[in-house]
């Protein structure tokens, strides 16, 4: 089926991928050491203009050494974080259960929260995370004079400034700034792999050398120390060549695509600013998710996941987020599709 | 160069083992739905007689996750364990730092405990966990009427009895039992496959069911629903396969070369009971060390990774394994080398 998303691949079209790459050749990395991986965390210490970058297998275990040392360092386990982040919503609240920090909710639903939101908190706190862009709250960026000011507030004050940047490479068209300008408003940046990058998984985490160095006992502790990582290192490189620049046609696709569907009375269409918006639409969902099915397998297409209910409305949601592929499905079926989903 | 243990590949070996395979077919794992992953789970469970199983992308996770969820079912967070098993030395003290549990290490430097250590402690705990066998005590085993006696005494004082078997494939000739008839006496075990199996990396734990679900918020919490791990469950179903069977022949390719090795006046030597075992010389450590880098680089051949101070004495140690590839140094390859590094 082809997917406007995520491209998926079977396994063999993932080992033939690997193998056709120009990193394919060499030894594997070994706990870390010895393969391609110190290549890759310079690329990304390059791109990011950041002294340090350190690989992960998975995101979320670099997210937790960031906020892990940055608790450390301050003795402070409070984090200041978005209510629709990835931490709080995805995570079955690993960062409270799991590492022992306290949450600091603050911004609502639909939009990113400002310095007005932060300058009203009275607590204590060791860190300030942003997700750049918040996928759950309709893929959003907060705006850059924004995070201006939260930089130069958490400098005042000391607070680490931490970027989730799950998203980042997705994020520079709109802001018309380069990862490294935006990475140097933040103490620390995680940036995926995957997604947007094509590779197989993976994450990495950049800052400061000294504050790198203490993350890698967290990594350690979080069995973030793979024996052998190199199938997502191999792509990961190559998404870091062929991948990053064309990121920036996914997003102005995602803007053709909203446009598009904007002109549909039924639907309720978020303006992208990155690859990723949220669609509404009203009705019933289980009716609606019957013809959405059927419409996959009509058309051979998938353009989101799932209808799902909206918060605080009677809307339904779809997620539609543009990747790699999405040119082998072509705005007129875009349109047929939604035709017959409203109809 | 020829390794005795673990053979190394590289990247475009492993790719091409992997395309080999004849569970390269078939669409990949996503967040551990829809590939092999089911697949793997229940052979391991069939092979274990366990009602559950559960994937993990590294094994330190796995550990993690049955210790909590014992400890969270008994609301204590004492955990009695070998001074010298992998969780007390290798792991960065991930299980007190990063879980909160609190360690009751027994147990001596070259020997696992046994029921009288354990009838010894004073305060009450939730897990008992075993190493089969303790690597870094010399791969010993533990006594089977003693595994008896200690999964009795467990279902008595109802203690959760848990096994860190990342050599349980490598224990079973020395009991002669089946991998089920000794897993039948703990309440949950952890499998390793890589290492014998020869995937890239990966664990499954194995249990009661209710036990094993209560685990699967704690793998998402520790980061361990990876996007795909394709790579290394095509490689465990081969391992099952094909290098399951063969690990008998490395335990006793092991006493093969231990009674070799027995010959040397210089050396003290370890009966194996499965297929590693410690070597034990005395000299000047960077001297030895020299000579050993030589001999491998002129002989083609890795015989074990270091040499390292033993503890409580003045010997050096040297660890061997024996693994996959160990017919491709001869036995008189074998001689030469230590005729030589103990001139």
């Amino acid at each position: 089926m082809r997917n406007l998303g995520m491209p998926s691949y079977s396994q063999k079209q993932w080992l033939t991928q690997l193998q056709g790459s120009k990193y394919a050749d060499g030894p594997v990395d070994v706990y870390n050491q010895n393969g391609r991986v110190l290549e890759l965390e310079e690329r990304v210490a390059a791109l990011l203009n950041k002294p340090a970058c350190l690989f992960f297998p998975k995101g979320t275990i670099a997210q937790f050494c960031a906020l892990k040392v940055s608790a450390e360092q301050r003795r402070n386990n409070n984090v200041v974080l978005h209510s629709m982040s990835h931490m709080v919503l995805d995570e079955d609240d690993a960062y409270q259960t799991l590492l022992g920090l306290k949450g600091i909710p603050i911004g609502d639903h639909s939009s990113p929260f400002n310095m007005q939101d932060i300058a009203a908190i009275t607590e204590k706190f060791a860190t300030l995370s942003v997700e750049l862009p918040i996928r759950r709250a309709g893929f959003k960026l907060t705006q850059w004079e924004q995070l201006e000011a939260m930089s130069q507030w958490c400098k005042t004050k000391q607070i680490h400034f931490h970027m989730d940047g799950a998203r980042l490479w997705e994020s520079t068209s709109h802001y018309q700034k380069s990862e490294a300008d935006i990475s140097a408003l933040f103490d620390s940046v995680y940036v995926s792999l995957y997604k947007g990058l094509g590779a197989m998984g993976g994450a990495v985490l950049a800052g400061e050398t000294n504050f790198i160095e203490q993350c890698k006992v967290w990594r350690s502790r979080l069995g973030g120390n793979s024996f052998t990582s190199f199938p997502m290192v191999i792509g990961a490189l190559d998404g870091l060549d062929n991948r990053l620049k064309r990121i920036p046609e996914f997003v102005l696709r995602a803007k053709k695509i909203a446009t598009l569907l904007k002109v549909f009375p039924q639907l309720e269409v978020n303006t992208p600013q990155t690859n990723g918006f949220f669609v509404f639409i009203e009705g019933d969902i289980d009716e609606l998710t019957r013809k959405a099915i059927q419409l996959n397998e009509v058309m051979g297409i998938k353009l989101f996941n799932q209808l799902s209910p909206f918060p605080k409305s009677k809307k339904l949601m779809m997620e539609i987020q543009v990747g790699a592929n999405h040119e082998a499905i072509s705005d007129q079926e875009i349109i047929d599709y939604f035709t017959s989903l409203c109809r």
